[in-house]
């Protein structure tokens, strides 16, 4: 958090409403209660710790990729999620068919542009399915610049604004950002970035909380809020990043409204 | 077990001889002093939990799902597993390949039908492969109503018996029938419905214990039973779902006869 | 180490220079700082151990296996990884086309013919990987004597030499060869064997170090030997084999000279 209490380019004074720990820790309950499915089209380094994040939240995952049998199971769903990580043939073919199925039954998706800014041609595929109207983008640096062009938090309120939709850029503080509000985020530890597709499966989060939490922009912080803490706290049971992941997992699975109240570290300003 | 010895519609008196501690553990001792193969054509999300169990029972695995290949690798197999799981178009033109090879290598294989109740087309395809003939179907109670109807312990035996094959319900308590024999295993702990792929992991073991056990209830119930102890072991180890697998492996790793007798819970009864 | 001292078929009297436990120290630190990215064509099974263990040592895994996209990454890569493992015809396809595109930016590529040994096919076309020239073969015995007949420390070296290119027997005993150099790696643990994908992730850590280290022998022997240790230390913080994968990440990220001096057993003799 500024410690300054100088306001930055966005100047909001206060947090946005409904993202106090106590909120946040209900919307997890809420979760763990209602069990929302949710459909994870996602990379296959990606599917089973995204799956057991989802279990371990309290949510239940599934994961098919078979294009005729989709939207049955997003028909089945309460969101839906997709990754575009290891792009093969069959997923990008089965992408855009889960996000027609999603639109058709109502439900809401979201979109995780793995690597887009590594080759034109992911490039291209990604720009294609943001035209298509995901609830939420979840980016890091990279990705959302060459996406969104946006590099800065007022780009980023200006990008969500323009395109009607969430954005979130993701790293060591995360930004959020629905065009009208502004969240930065600066939980989480330093193993996040050092397991693989620990931020692919942090968006599945997102995913389940948007199915007990119709406010995207408030379902989408507090999934990240959510992450980094429950990071925090993996961090003081591991010994290094390989026994970080399944930490990580105990502490969501665990995660209530005392650890919120004691580590949430949550800014209107850009630079907490 | 039934604390007041009434007996259920199965009316037996006793256990079906063979599931006493001590034999349960010499199929396990077999089982690493033999190492049988199990080629295992699972999804994506489960291959490499699925692996690692095989690995920790003392078996050794291959996942190979290429068409051309499956012949030669079934060969050299012990028994074969087959798991709908992520129905992938290579999976679904691989899967009967790969049944048609163990049938002529005169190999036993199991059919494992995840979510076959979610979707259509995979009920369908579900279907085709239990007329195949594999020694046992594994599945849970959506998934079992969908393609036996069979929902309570008669109906189990009733339908094991009309379709010559062993069939295993597994929930809370596993059922397992050969159409002559039933027995209930209560065994297990909740965590292991918070991971990812344990229950298809948990049938390669029934596979693997097939390798060693020509008789497939005796391998099945074996095989359930050593699952349900070993997460109630790894349950004292791990801190929560996220740590349970491992400390689950361990447990399997080292599971013995003492373990057995102290902690097996099987019952002639449907509901121990 | 050999006990009477006595000289194997190879008679080098010293191992060859540049692998004592400070140099070998030395590039681990240099992959640190530098964070080479590694592009890995590998098995889904591998995948995610595979960039677990990239990250770990300090590199930067990418892991997509759509033929389009493979130039992009293969250009931004400073290494790349061919691994058979489970042969679908998408990585089948996308194989020749990574080697190309690594052959003409220049960038070192490794071979691991996973179970080469198995199937006729895909021994077929690991001798056709195996003409385009990798930089490394790193293979287990059976995989070995199948692609190069080479099942003695001197054979391997004549293969080596006659093959231009580094090969790597791996097995409890680890023997590397350039046609010139010959050295054999005790170090390791037994749990290194009862884990899916470890010998595949670990051929991951050559790529990345052949980043850092462009004399490939070197690269291939620092990477076992470092493999080995941190294995060792793993044991000592592991239940059994469940926990024992990320206690050796673990390791593997906080492996230091200290650790290498303390533990390396190295040997120009074959059987140490």
């Amino acid at each position: 958090m500024s410690e300054t209490g100088a306001t930055g380019p966005l100047s909001p004074s206060a947090l946005p409403a409904g993202l106090e720990a106590a909120t946040i820790a209900g919307r997890l309950h809420r979760l763990r209660e209602r069990a929302p499915r949710v459909h994870t089209l996602t990379n296959s380094v990606a599917q089973a710790l995204t799956a057991n994040l989802l279990l371990a939240a309290g949510a239940i995952p599934s994961t098919t990729i078979a294009a005729e049998e989709i939207p049955f199971f997003t028909a089945r769903a309460d969101a839906l999620l997709i990754n575009l990580g290891t792009l093969d043939a069959e997923r990008r073919a089965a992408i855009p068919i889960a996000i027609d199925a999603a639109r058709q039954a109502g439900k809401p998706w979201l979109l995780d542009p793995v690597f887009a800014e590594a080759s034109p041609p992911r490039l291209a595929f990604a720009r294609e399915l943001l035209a298509k109207g995901p609830a939420i983008l979840r980016a890091n640096d990279g990705e959302m610049r060459a996406l969104t062009g946006a590099a800065t938090p007022g780009a980023l309120l200006a990008a969500a604004r323009s395109g009607g939709l969430v954005l979130a850029r993701t790293g060591t503080i995360d930004w959020v950002s629905d065009g009208a509000r502004f969240v930065a985020i600066a939980n989480g530890h330093r193993w996040m970035a050092r397991v693989t597709a620990m931020g692919c499966a942090g968006t599945a989060l997102i995913a389940a909380l948007l199915a007990v939490e119709p406010d995207a922009f408030l379902a989408t912080a507090s999934a990240l809020a959510a992450l980094g803490v429950a990071g925090e706290i993996a961090s003081t049971h591991a010994r290094g990043p390989g026994t970080f992941p399944a930490a990580f997992l105990d502490a969501l699975d665990a995660l209530g409204e005392a650890d919120l109240t004691a580590r949430l570290r949550l800014s209107a300003e850009a630079t907490p």
